[in-house]
């Protein structure tokens, strides 16, 4: 029977289990927006927010879905009359260039195979045309659980492309990846707390460049709920444009507490052993779906080369133990499915996990 | 000491207080988007709002503040060769035709002095010059605490112009006012979850008419986030195109469930009584700013014929009781004070309120 009050423990890529704790924050009494309580609270967070990210510049408070800033990037930072790269290598980079179309921009696409990483020659080509004015890059494609190699890409356009806006996808990577934003020379990062920073859905983090604010100054058609100028304007009081989503920001200060008293450094270490542990396993039952590479530390995809039903598999394991991971994403369904190991989760959590999938597949 | 983890009391007209039993509904386990639980909490909650608002038609639950859908209104329902009327009557009315034009779409306004109502005959006026497509009202005016006759208004439009579209923002309405969605033939209301369902913010519903949706189909630039399409496909599925704010919406549900047990027209006469009652002290210690036909029973704005100062009267409170209620809006700060009595806000609390204003004016 279907009970939205006793749901199943989340290994899916999305949202992420939540620790009582962590859900506990978002019951505090609710705030005044415009009050200095509200302020505090924001400033800081937002504080918090510049040492997870490694940056001096703007960080951002949205309340939408990241995918919310897949639009305010491309509205706020793109002129009508320019046009942006799109580099697609899953369901959520396609999405976004659908995004930029929707918003009446010119996108041309660079697209590679689902599972394949967009490589810095690549992109080099495309851009060496000189056509661009910014490109779209996804950190972490949590369709396909590929890490495409943007430390790389980045060194390479600082040196060569210094004037292409970077716009950058990390729903599944911020704070389970490396990203130091101001080294990378990005111009737009962003994610949704219900993946890396374990929080329910309902909030998304940007980091926005200062270059990236003053252009968007003259683009036309920025519309209102995501315009980075009111954003901007409003930082200045510690304050949101609109009224915001107050419970989250609770319990993001609360997780940002223990990041930064983690230290970032050993917050990463922690995801990439959990994402060895769960390759390793996956290498020895099925294999990855990536080349190991470029496999994630923080979602692993694995190829069912057992030709297991996975939906059955799923569901035995959410019937006995109230649990479940994720099938493949669109057309990977059943071709593999994927296991989250970022956020709040153990490798005791995998470990039980697992032993459970090896159960159902023994 | 300013501490957002012991927050006052709030009598301003939202975010307004939240009972812990709603608080404690955010803090439920989380759910996957994409998954039957979550698909069963949307159904439920959308299935009571139609009871509450009155509608047959479309229910969409946006994870954004109203505000976002001043804009999708806008973005979706009006073509850039036609124009809107804007009725203009205080901060947030005046705030939504700014929107629309940040949205690059052609806008008339029609104003009134803050405090007054748009009436009637004034829109029929306008809308006799067969310019307009659509036409913005506001229910409630929460920075004047007006209430504008939008039954009247209704009734004339249906009579005369029943092709012309009408936007209702009823933010500080909606749940305390009389709202009977598909009788008064609007085709979109909207309204935040922190004014009268008493749900910290983080969360909008609105209702959308099928000939709204219609019409959206055809109108380009609609963009992404705030798309009715794609809002009205992901609701055949009990889903939203975006992952939702679920706190908020587990909550919401809790609160329908309430407001749909005690019958919408008690709920109303409620706010009336709470209405009455605030409004019957602030004509006897102070005036009304509003005619008191047009004041609204969700809050009150009291003029401040006694030349207190307000800042340090609702700062007094804050220090002795832990509570504030609201200073004037923006030019109308000092002049007038706001008290909301909607939601879960008691005559208790307002009685308790009320003779801590008296003790610090005596």
């Amino acid at each position: 029977m279907t009970d939205w009050k006793n749901p199943p423990r989340l290994f899916i890529p999305g949202p992420v289990q939540v620790n009582d704790d962590v859900l506990q924050q978002l019951a505090r009494p609710t705030l005044g927006h415009r009050g200095k309580e509200y302020s505090q609270l924001q400033a800081q967070t937002v504080d918090m927010l510049k040492k997870i990210l490694f940056t001096d510049q703007n960080v951002f408070l949205s309340t939408s879905s990241a995918s919310g800033i897949w639009e305010a990037s491309i509205r706020n930072c793109v002129g009508f009359e320019e046009t942006v790269l799109c580099t697609c290598c899953g369901a959520f980079s396609d999405k976004w260039a659908d995004v930029a179309r929707s918003c009446g921009r010119n996108v041309d696409e660079l697209k590679v195979d689902w599972g394949k990483p967009v490589l810095t020659e690549m992109i080099d080509e495309r851009l060496a045309t000189g056509k661009y004015t910014a490109v779209t890059l996804v950190y972490n494609e949590t369709s396909t659980g590929l890490t495409n190699p943007l430390y790389e890409v980045s060194e390479m356009m600082k040196e060569k492309y210094p004037d292409i806006l970077v716009f950058v996808d990390a729903v599944s990577a911020m704070v389970g990846l490396p990203l130091h934003f101001d080294e990378l020379g990005w111009d737009v990062v962003f994610a949704s707390v219900q993946k890396a920073f374990a929080i329910p859905p309902g909030l998304a983090v940007a980091a926005v460049s200062n270059r990236a604010l003053e252009k968007s100054k003259n683009v036309p058609g920025r519309g209102y709920y995501f315009d980075f100028q009111s954003f901007a304007k409003s930082a200045e009081k510690n304050q949101t444009p609109t009224t915001p989503v107050i419970p989250h920001i609770m319990a993001l200060n609360y997780q940002c507490e223990k990041l930064v008293k983690e230290g970032m450094e050993k917050v990463w270490q922690r995801h990439e052993k959990m994402g060895e542990f769960v390759r390793s396993w996956a290498k020895e039952k099925f294999a990855l779906f990536c080349e190991e590479k470029y496999a994630s530390n923080t979602l692993t995809t694995a190829q069912n080369t057992r030709g297991i039903n996975v939906a059955d598999v799923i569901k035995a394991i959410q019937e006995k133990h109230n649990t479940i991971f994720g099938n493949g994403y669109g057309k990977l369904k059943e071709e593999t499915f994927r296991i989250a190991h970022m956020g709040d989760i153990t490798l005791d959590d995998l470990k039980e996990l697992l032993g459970w999938i090896d159960e159902e597949i023994a």
